[in-house]
């Protein structure tokens, strides 16, 4: 599909907090922390998704107004109105529609598959997308693990129809959801499942659960399979790839792109040291930091790729 | 586009509350509820979202497999992983990506537009769209108005790719989204802005809150000039639309499009006395009986059209 980033943005708060700070918060060394997750600092951030995201966004823009914002984060703001409404109003826009799309730290990929095929089915032409985080919010200090890795960020794009000149096109896009994972990554509360009314829900099921371990099994294969199979439907050479942009979920996770998935070490965007896993926000934060280190240039063909909550795996291959 | 709605299914849950009975939780008489509401009995359900959607889909899925999953419901079943993930655990399915679209009450008409968008782009094939909502789990019995009017129902549908000798496809589609109207429908907490383990986050902030009298003021004109923007880009005129599927947000809503919309009483679809408002499975809900009903035949016009929390107005002309 024929579409261009012609914008990008990312906001990352100034508050940091670092691993050893946290330490006395979990219980855990800071040797313990850096050798589970190899976070050293994230950052904490003091205002909510929606004006995190409404600073990435208005980067993004700059004098552009969008004809359509996709809210493409992992946890909402609240649970009704969607997130999009809150960006809306943070920018200052009227009439623009909105709407989120939800698939925790795919959501990205998933928004920026839909806004290419909106552009392509001529429906919308200027689509906003910003994925939020606070994953911060939401952290279970009894889960060691899990609270070492999250981080807060926003990061968001402007999508339009391919320019005069440029070769700018989505090359490749795939999905798989197993279910059978469903458990592996999860906010139990907040829904109709363990209302927050109810006596027996707990502070535990509001807070963010993760089995890095059970995640790690089970996606490996899977992604390992997915690199040959997008890399052969592209005709493509693993060195025919610029650039590959994963979810930061774990250093591991991250790490595994060229230790075991082929990819020269100095072509995988890892930016988890400094920033965590900030959920939905994390992918496209790297995407954007790369282009800005200029680790990302124009016509670059650069592989998107991440795991998340479901489980579900997806990937892009896109032309720059 | 070329779309058809191939497949189609509902569930109602067996159990149902008349408005007498619910009269004694809400301290009204049943004469205020009916004359505020409209609503004579709603059903209350007592399985979960993920296994009320699977209902739906299975009818609406028959013989088929999707190669995608849609949720496209008003409130998940937890934060994570997205709602789409259990139904496609309830379905039985392995690998079919899943993932949520929220626009709360009009989550289905953006599902729909999206699906028609991948289906033309042959980015999938056969898309299960499932809205399903508990909307009576997040009841504010101290706000009687939302109180009496929320119900719980499920509707799905499966879209292809228009089949040979078949006309049927999406006219026209529009959506506006204006955020000054944001806090007119809302359940504030289950995000990051009201958190559940917040000392300050109290129980109401979890339930649905609804101002009626300020969305009617506000959408009334909005809906007007749609409909004739809507008559008017498709060269139509409002006897040429053969039915007309309101989300059914309450009696004053559905009845405004006959009594102010100028279309005719028979072609406005009006169950909103049987069900309540259920949300986003609202609409795909009146779409599967009116069809079932005969009141919607193949190859009719028929014109979707409602408002959601945003405050969005969203609306489709599809020939069936």
């Amino acid at each position: 599909m024929n579409v261009e980033i012609t914008g990008l943005g990312y906001y990352l708060p100034e508050n940091i907090e670092t691993s050893k700070q946290l330490s006395l918060k979990i219980n855990k060394s800071l040797d313990w922390i850096i050798s589970r997750t190899g976070v050293e600092e994230r950052r904490i951030s003091s205002i909510d998704v929606d004006q995190m995201g409404a600073i990435a966004a208005r980067k993004a823009l700059g004098e552009n107004t969008p004809d359509l914002i996709i809210n493409a984060s992992g946890v909402g703001k609240q649970v009704i109105p969607d997130t999009s409404v809150f960006f809306q109003k943070e920018l200052g826009l009227k009439g623009v529609p909105c709407f989120s799309v939800h698939a925790t730290c795919l959501s990205f990929l998933v928004a920026l598959n839909t806004a290419a095929a909106f552009i392509n089915q001529k429906i919308y032409k200027k689509i906003l997308i910003v994925s939020s985080d606070r994953g911060t919010r939401g952290r279970n200090y009894e889960e060691a693990e899990s609270a070492a890795l999250l981080g807060d960020a926003a990061a968001a794009v402007l999508l339009e129809g391919t320019k005069e000149k440029s070769q700018s096109e989505i090359l490749s896009y795939s999905m798989q959801t197993w279910s059978d994972g469903a458990s592996y990554t999860e906010v139990r509360g907040g829904g109709t499942n363990l209302h927050p009314q109810d006596k027996n829900t707990t502070l535990q099921d509001n807070l963010f659960s993760m089995n890095g371990p059970l995640i790690y099994k089970m996606a490996r294969k899977k992604v390992y399979k997915l690199i040959h199979s997008d890399l052969k439907k592209n005709n493509l050479d693993i060195d025919d790839i610029d650039c590959i942009v994963p979810h930061q979920a774990s250093m591991l996770g991250v790490q595994a792109y060229h230790k075991y998935g082929g990819f020269n070490k100095d072509k995988v965007i890892n930016i988890i040291s400094k920033t965590g896993n900030c959920v939905a926000a994390s992918l496209p934060l790297a995407f954007a930091i790369a282009c800005e280190e200029n680790k990302i240039k124009k016509n670059d063909i650069v592989y998107l790729i991440g795991t998340g909550a479901g489980l579900s795996i997806a990937s892009m291959v896109l032309r720059y």
